[in-house]
């Protein structure tokens, strides 16, 4: 199985890309994960959604290849980074390949919250007819990490409990995957 | 005075865009119109926020300059374009040029609803803590501008109806201004 | 197949009520609706979730007999009226009705906008973990019935044009409810 | 000056009531504060709204009289309360005794997030049309208490940390009714 992330963050320390990493290796007998890069996508244009950039085509193949899909987001002004929604837009336009693919949504934050407003509004950007994803349900699965500062370490997240969290919630993803 | 408008959409013909043009010219006696071009600016990246590139220190300046600002938004995926929240997030960081700065948010869109998801998620943002913007009353201002095709000829809003009640939106915002 | 409707609205001449009573007939030869009281509901109090009235009972069997759920409501203060948040509120504790059942959203309005915001809240709401109902997937599904005034005549929705909509939407609700 | 309190939750031992509780008795040189009862309000129905019950009558009454409100909520369902939102809904209509009066959000929680998608779309609730309050802005403002089981005792809020936040909080706010 192949699973594609997106990462909120651009920066280069992002944890939000710590913690895709950290799923990349220590799920790998369970799935490949790519991950898709969107700061290279050109700001989404209606005029150019039927002949767009190789960068865009790319991601979008890449995305239409894949099993699922997880995206992990910091919080910008109480919602997703417009790069991410940007990514997304592209998506949601021609060929749309988020229809009916399931997606795990996540978050890192160094403050409390752990992006949970972030996530509230990228379940309702996703659920919206031209993205139409299928999103794994909440109960039980809902990753808000926060203080990060402590949870992580060496590019890596290392806190014991998160990890134990992670482990059942990609167990759900995973039989979520199946399911579909 | 001098108000900053920012256009949500980047197509060539974008209604947004002559909803902006139609007020430049039609208010000119009230207040100068510049456009911001926010297609210009690469994804915001928090390593690069203290020395930006010269695109998004000139627009942050040009909000800073400015008296008070007009946002027109297109709706894609029941939310704000990737590209809109993206010049807004630059806003929100460093010197923050929103904060307490008047914000009339509007929309048009060919389908009947106007844009009314994308203008209730951006008034959550201009409102969150790093962005902190004086939006206008909703009360009698509401601008959603629906079924476009019959609006809108030559590159302009043309529909009495519409242009009414803009005047009297326009007359409020300009009053709003005054009493910051 | 048997569906309960809950209706946003209490007043007596609710156009939401008269949706509903126009599904109750137009559809009655693919399923038996039945409209819940939710005006009779006390507010939710933690206190009491464990014994409720016989009312909240009744209510949550209503439910939990019904192979679906249709929920029709007007728009208060851009979401959803406290008395239909309540009845959600209900159902979201000790045994959970609403979990996993088929809900098709909907609503009437005076003015333009037929409900959007208040329909947007409501699947967040849906959506949430405790209520974590199944909604209808909203591509070609939205009802947003604008106008009322002059789309119900008599007790009853009379437009054309919505009424052969709406024929479509509950065909593809029947079909989701089987799927399930 | 006096302040209107509105508490979410109608439970016994609420922590939001013990918080609004801690308030009063904490700030009494600074105002009095009144503790609505939103419990006995019946549904909103707008057949009753120009001639409310005595309760309701009161209830507006209440609010109109004071200097600033208060709200402290539990998260239910992603969402404020359905007693919460019928009390507001309430106030939106007829003679609206919340247009233009100070608002403050606040909230508590067992778990960790401290109600945090109550509150968001309590603020969203407040700001619209019919509503129309001044919400103080969140800027250093926000009150999230998680955890609450470790911060109250005795029916008190009795964390130090939190209790020196609080502190500032309500010098904003005072100095906010102050400016209206």
């Amino acid at each position: 199985m192949k699973i594609v992330a997106l990462v909120g963050s651009l920066r280069k320390d992002s944890y939000n890309m710590q913690l895709v990493k950290t799923i990349e290796k220590r799920y790998s007998h369970l799935f490949k994960l790519e991950i898709a890069d969107i700061g290279i996508l050109p700001h989404y244009n209606e005029d150019d959604e039927k002949t767009p950039s190789e960068e865009v085509k790319q991601f979008k193949h890449q995305i239409a290849e894949a099993d699922a899909v997880i995206i992990s987001t910091p919080e910008f002004n109480w919602s997703v980074p417009g790069a991410l929604k940007n990514a997304l837009d592209w998506t949601s336009r021609v060929d749309r390949p988020l229809v009916g693919k399931p997606v795990l949504p996540m978050g890192v934050s160094q403050g409390a919250l752990g992006t949970v407003r972030a996530q509230l509004h990228l379940r309702q950007v996703l659920m919206s007819m031209g993205i139409d994803a299928k999103i794994l349900p909440p109960a039980g699965n809902e990753v808000f990490i926060g203080s990060a500062g402590q949870k992580f370490a060496d590019g890596e997240l290392i806190d014991e409990g998160t990890l134990t969290f992670l482990d059942k919630v990609i167990d759900n993803f995973v039989a979520f995957m199946k399911e579909q």
